[in-house]
């Protein structure tokens, strides 16, 4: 197996610290060294997530922890308003339809990021129990206002459940400044693990909701989990070595620095925008301000199938992008430049991309993206 | 960290060739690279379960397994008998209750095997949907009689769905031609690999009345999994360096021989039992039929709690055994000879334990124990 360089939004490069980790003798999950590793994986994700609330590690998905999210705080029959911002945002809806929910969809354009005035105007319309939301929608590169739809939900009673998956650890959460009911995040993003662990934290107001949220959970119960967590322990049987490269991952990050690893990520993100641009290729995203910080949509130019596009960069030069899904599939590619990617990976990609464009019929100079992509990161402008 | 010698039910040792593929480079995983290893994993492990169905892989720990091939077979109001072996006979039940299931419980006697024809006439006092049973229960060390149990579930028209979380490899499955509905199974067992990855595969009369069945599921949702199976891909992130470490275990299981890998353990088993015989035990399987062939559960002698021995033995000896839970509580202490453990190390484990009983007070001959141990596993006495 070739080594891949992943330039998705997850699953991301795992450094070296990380994949050594991951392959530690087994270490005994009811002891008092597994105890001490939860509570240290626990404050540094605390403060990942802006949250003083215990965090819950499942091994799961981070679909799994957006399940577990919903259903320890909702019953079925409740009025939920769920934000269509892409493939993410649609499936916290359908999740919640799944368990019984009465879903409203506020639905949001792809590209664009939701207005926080008009959600507020859709949640005054009806009782609603709960505003879903994904922070950072992966499958258009838009990074949803999360403060202000947060604060929308707050201000009308309803519990603001945010899918923070790939937005953990390179973009700012701020779970009880924001006045989030409930974050879930999963590993293969920013936090550079494999996929398999994923945590949710819940507001104080959020578990005592769970203690009434009739939605069925044996696995997913959040309960049973925080009631461990107390212990030292996890409910089930705990993924051992993903846990020690968790801490692995965290000490990485904190040593950087997490004010200075968020902002690698916005230059990155710049770099990306400042390349496509330079290509002569359109963003998807409707403005600079809602850009994510880890993951950029560019609509592929005209003609070019963007799956034969990137087909093309893993095949020829072993680099990994992503497609667009679904109703943007074809028209769209995605690059992540998440958790451990570097200005020289980014450049390395597009060079890759600028070459195989060419090749399809589009003409634009590899040279040109990677200058440009410099002067972006280095924020000259 | 100190290197432990796991001998609990689980997480087991843990081979170098299954550490090494943990900590391999990712791989893509909607590429046709993961699509092949997917099919040989597949293969493999519908060897180990006895059938031509397909195998669902979920990142899940072996409890979701089996709550996945519940909620994706049942129905709310839906009749069923649980067989409450222990306390993962019981988890199933709990399971099913929780999504709404009628449960009617078969009781056991820990220590003993559930018996078929009592089995038999309580599902002919009902009509009853499905037979829940686990098939090693782990937290008594005793073998069910899962091919009777499955018979007689079949021949009244319930469904019989197995836990397999602690049999899967080391014990024989035979899936198909027992006529199971189901059968879930975990990674952190005889499959040598942390935990986080289960399986699940269902009879084609199961995926029938997974059509209908109405207990809800998305993250577990089987049929999206199978959906996805037929493509080389599965429908969330897979925990791909996971499914490589399977593919490793798998290749080291049919490298030994599928008959000698499972002959191996229970050789190890009659070794174990022989040994604790020696030391004037007693062991809480109330025959050698229905002893596990994975897991052995020996009752504490008078006066010793078996948690003081247990703790005793990791924190002296770095080796890792297990006390009882809930009702064995202090009562029984249990060793898990699985996988990748060999007669040394079961021999290891012996002379610590018997070490420590004679500083609790109870006179034993750590010689005896291992003379006894060595000529149980070669057949002789």
């Amino acid at each position: 197996l070739r080594d891949l360089l992943m330039m998705v939004p997850g699953p991301t490069i795992i450094p070296p610290e990380v994949r050594e980790a991951l392959a530690q003798p087994s270490l005994y999950h009811r002891g008092e060294a597994f105890a001490e590793l939860l509570a240290e994986c626990t404050r540094g994700l605390q403060g990942l997530l802006g949250t003083q609330q215990p965090v819950a590690i499942l091994a799961t998905s981070g679909t799994g922890a957006v399940e577990a999210m919903i259903v320890n705080t909702l019953s079925p029959g409740d009025r939920v308003l769920a934000v269509a911002s892409g493939k993410f945002g649609r499936r916290m809806g359908e999740i919640a339809a799944v368990y019984g929910a009465a879903v409203t969809w506020s639905e949001v354009v792809p590209g664009e990021a939701a207005n926080p005035v008009a959600v507020a105007e859709k949640l005054d319309a009806d009782q609603y129990r709960a505003l879903l939301f994904v922070y950072n929608e992966t499958s258009t590169g838009v990074k949803q206002p999360a403060a202000g739809l947060a604060q929308v939900a707050v201000a009308r009673g309803a519990m603001a459940l945010s899918d923070c998956v790939s937005a953990i650890a390179g973009m700012p959460v701020a779970m009880d400044t924001w006045g989030l009911a409930g974050v879930a995040a999963g590993s293969q993003k920013a936090l550079m693990l494999p996929p398999g662990l994923a945590v949710v934290a819940l507001s104080e107001a959020a578990l005592r909701a769970a203690g009434n949220a009739r939605m069925p959970r044996f696995y997913l119960d959040i309960r049973k989990a925080l009631a461990s967590l107390g212990k030292g322990q996890t409910p089930f049987t705990p993924n051992v070595n993903a846990v020690l490269a968790l801490r692995a991952a965290l000490r990485l990050i904190y040593a950087e620095g997490l004010p200075e690893f968020q902002l690698r990520h916005r230059r990155l993100a710049r770099a990306c925008r400042a390349a496509a641009l330079a290509a002569g290729l359109e963003l998807l995203a409707s403005s600079e301000e809602c850009a994510s910080d880890v993951v950029t949509a560019i609509r592929s130019p005209l003609g070019v199938d963007s799956g034969v596009l990137v087909r093309a960069v893993r095949e020829r030069h072993s680099i990994v992008i992503s497609g667009g899904q679904d109703s943007l599939k074809g028209a769209i590619f995605r690059i992540g430049h998440l958790g451990a990617a570097q200005l020289s990976d980014l450049c390395r990609t597009w060079e890759a991309i600028a070459a195989e464009l060419r090749l399809l019929g589009y003409h634009c100079d590899p040279q040109a993206c990677i200058a440009a992509a410099e002067r972006a990161y280095a924020g000259k402008g």
